[in-house]
């Protein structure tokens, strides 16, 4: 909230000096931020201010904005300079960003920037892994040395090598094959006693993860050791590279964010302020497919056409038993899709979750069908209706619990992200089985009801 | 997976040994398991099994574990073992994770306990800060060193001090008063000319928390940043400790579990394999508050009773112009939550969010609501039926769009969690405005449909 505040009064400032050409005093302005607040101010400005603006700022502090921007972020700051003014800025970055960068941007500029970049052939080399492995998350760079050098040595290297404060926290032992061994952190090589080899202080229970590893794997490895960094390698066990914590944390985000948004059928990529026709044709198409569930519903309703004429107060009750067998479809799947996604459940946990899973929808079924009952009681007086919306609703709630947790380990089983089961499935067919059961039971006792 | 297959393999392998009683064998495989896998099989034996595995295994090993546990798991492993092996435990871990598991114990037991180890004071003093506060889960143990202090010094300070290395990557500097003056990295020791001053290669534009910051804001504030720890001070600026960011990731997963959990109306703690007792009393509460809003629904559709009797097909539809309006509700609202939980959408942005999400859920329900009205023109034939449904959609579709935004966001202005909007009030009063649009706009002209 403050850092919004902030970005409103830059702004403001911002465009006032605009106006003026006082474009000496805006960069001034913007040099004094932290290149997080920098890279916000600069992408909340619009397309033609954002333009001028990096056109005045030094390439150097545009190049420190990069690593605090997201995808949509990089394409806009991208497109907002000249080609040339982007070597320039992507030659002052880290590989594993000017690989984000380039990513963003149409093949033939890709190729144009890539070829005049100083370390073309090592982010091309990155350019080839997918973006959402261990090789598209991973930063390069890291030290590595070989483990039968004497700690003294090794400090003498790191002081030649002046690597980045950010990749130096731990330091990565490999054997004469360049194959990863182990992991020194730089507080034990100065605690050492002089003379030790590497290989003598190193850690050698070491999580490595394969190059080629789904980076939701990565980050659970990393979440489950709690460690600040996790080394990647190659299929030879060579080091490549590492996944440090803090983007491992930008991963589970965007992983979460696109669990619950698949829960209700939308894209991950869309935002609250995304522009109103990317949201539409986001929503849409999800809405089109549950509208082919809903006339599924409506047919079936149709079918008791004749028990509803007779006694309306059944259409009155019918949104009770979806309603509720909805809920508990929901409220089971969410759960089912969380604890796949943080590793608690799995395709081979099936009849374990299954078993829990009827006893509590029974339980909860029975329970509420019981209270629905007695209201029911309260408000008609008709005991054969009470005893029809108990059951419709007792069966529904246990039906849907136990969909509710077999479709998201079906959806697993075959490869599909569980986190599409909520909606599109579970809901559609807990309405469908809703009606049947609530509808054909009254149709059954229809003669003692109405 | 693997580590799943691992625990089960484990867990038989044990139960083998425990019946033959041979104890040493089990404790010489337990030893040679990482912490994290160990404490994995540890709680996944039932109770009496881990007394006895525990009363076996040195306590520096189950200390260990302790680092990797979940706080029911903590409460779990304390159980297990007798007072004065938990002394001797406790008095092996570092003093935040004796707060956890103290925080776990009955009054009486912590107190007793509290009292014998040897950093009572320290722990004592960690034991004051709210759990989900700044200084809840702050590491303490961070080394801190005068600003004036030049570089070889601290290198040998750090020498005879021997933190642990996961304390050791980042060296806070202070001024005469203790107060955080900046930040140092380890390689930035090691690389400085002798002589140079701490302060002179301190980086000052750090960004602390005060100690009782929310943990989510603590999180958020060391994500925008990338970085890999944030030191935590008191209310005079003095450092107490500082929050990494593999204790950040965990403070995510669980604010995100929380959030898609409250949507559906569930307690944050249930996981997929809780007891059966607690999954339905954590899921009744809200299934009967839901009940309660579908009576309310059931109550409106009784009042077109005549409508009803008259024209049967409209009970039929009921579901259509329901469900589609709940769905838009509920994409609309996951995206607000989820929206308010990054920090892209406050209160203040209520009008800009409102007027995007009219325009957006004016064209979505009336995109539906052409489709829907000639799907019902093509059943039945009955152009006044379609216009009655396609404009109930429309009305239904647009109406949950802007709910979906407004309630989360009128929530979070009167402190309440916005991810319990979702349900709770969106569907419920969806529901409500559904039926009513659509069985009165029937009412209307019912002589012109049946």
């Amino acid at each position: 909230m403050n850092e919004e505040r902030l970005t409103d009064d830059l702004l403001a400032q911002l465009r006032e000096l605009a106006e003026t050409g006082e474009w000496a005093k805006s960069v001034a302005l913007l040099t004094s931020l932290h290149p997080a607040d920098l890279a916000d101010v600069a992408l909340a400005l619009d397309d033609d201010e954002r333009r001028n603006l990096l056109h005045y700022l030094p390439t150097d502090v545009t190049a420190q904005t990069l690593e605090f921007v997201d995808e949509d972020g990089l394409a806009a700051i991208a497109g907002s300079v000249g080609t040339s003014a982007l070597f320039a800025i992507l030659n002052e970055v880290p590989d594993e960003i000017a690989t984000d960068v380039l990513q963003q941007l149409e093949p033939e500029r890709r190729r144009e920037v890539l070829a005049a970049l100083d370390h073309e052939e090592q982010v091309a080399a990155l350019l080839e892994y997918p973006d959402e492995s261990a090789g598209g998350i991973m930063r390069s760079g890291f030290v590595s040395l070989n483990e039968a050098l004497p700690v003294e040595q090794a400090i003498e290297t790191l002081r030649r090598l002046r690597p980045p404060s950010d990749r130096a926290y731990y330091l990565y032992t490999v054997d004469d094959d360049r194959r990863l061994r182990g992991v020194v952190s730089v507080r034990d090589l100065i605690v050492a006693v002089p003379g030790t080899a590497l290989s003598e202080i190193a850690e050698r229970d070491i999580h490595a993860v394969v190059v080629d590893l789904d980076q939701e794997e990565v980050a659970r490895t990393l979440q489950r050791y709690n460690l600040l960094a996790i080394p990647v390698v190659d299929a030879d066990g060579r080091l490549v590279g590492a996944t440090t914590a803090d983007d491992v944390i930008d991963v589970l985000a965007e992983e979460a964010t696109e669990d619950m948004y698949r829960m209700v059928g939308l894209d991950e990529d869309e935002r609250v302020f995304s522009p109103v026709r990317t949201s539409v044709r986001r929503r849409l198409p999800w809405m089109l497919v549950n509208l082919v569930w809903a006339f599924g519903a409506a047919a079936i309703v149709s079918l008791f056409d004749d028990t509803l004429a007779r006694f309306t107060l059944l259409a009155a009750l019918m949104p009770v038993v979806a309603g509720q067998g909805g809920n508990a479809g929901a409220q089971t799947a969410t759960i089912a899709v969380r604890s796949i996604a943080l590793g608690d459940l799995d395709v081979r946990d099936v009849f374990r979750a299954t078993r829990k899973e009827i006893v509590v929808g029974l339980a909860n079924g029975v329970a509420i069908g019981v209270v629905a009952g007695a209201a029911v009681y309260a408000w008609d007086r008709n005991v054969v209706l009470s005893a029809v919306l108990a059951g419709a609703l007792a069966g529904s709630i246990a039906l849907a619990t136990l969909l509710g947790v077999i479709i998201p380990l079906g959806l697993k089983w075959r490869g599909v992200d569980p986190a599409l089961a909520a909606n599109i499935f579970v809901t559609g067919a807990t309405d469908i089985l809703s009606f049947v059961l609530f509808l054909g039971l009254a149709a059954l006792v229809i003669e003692r009801i109405a």
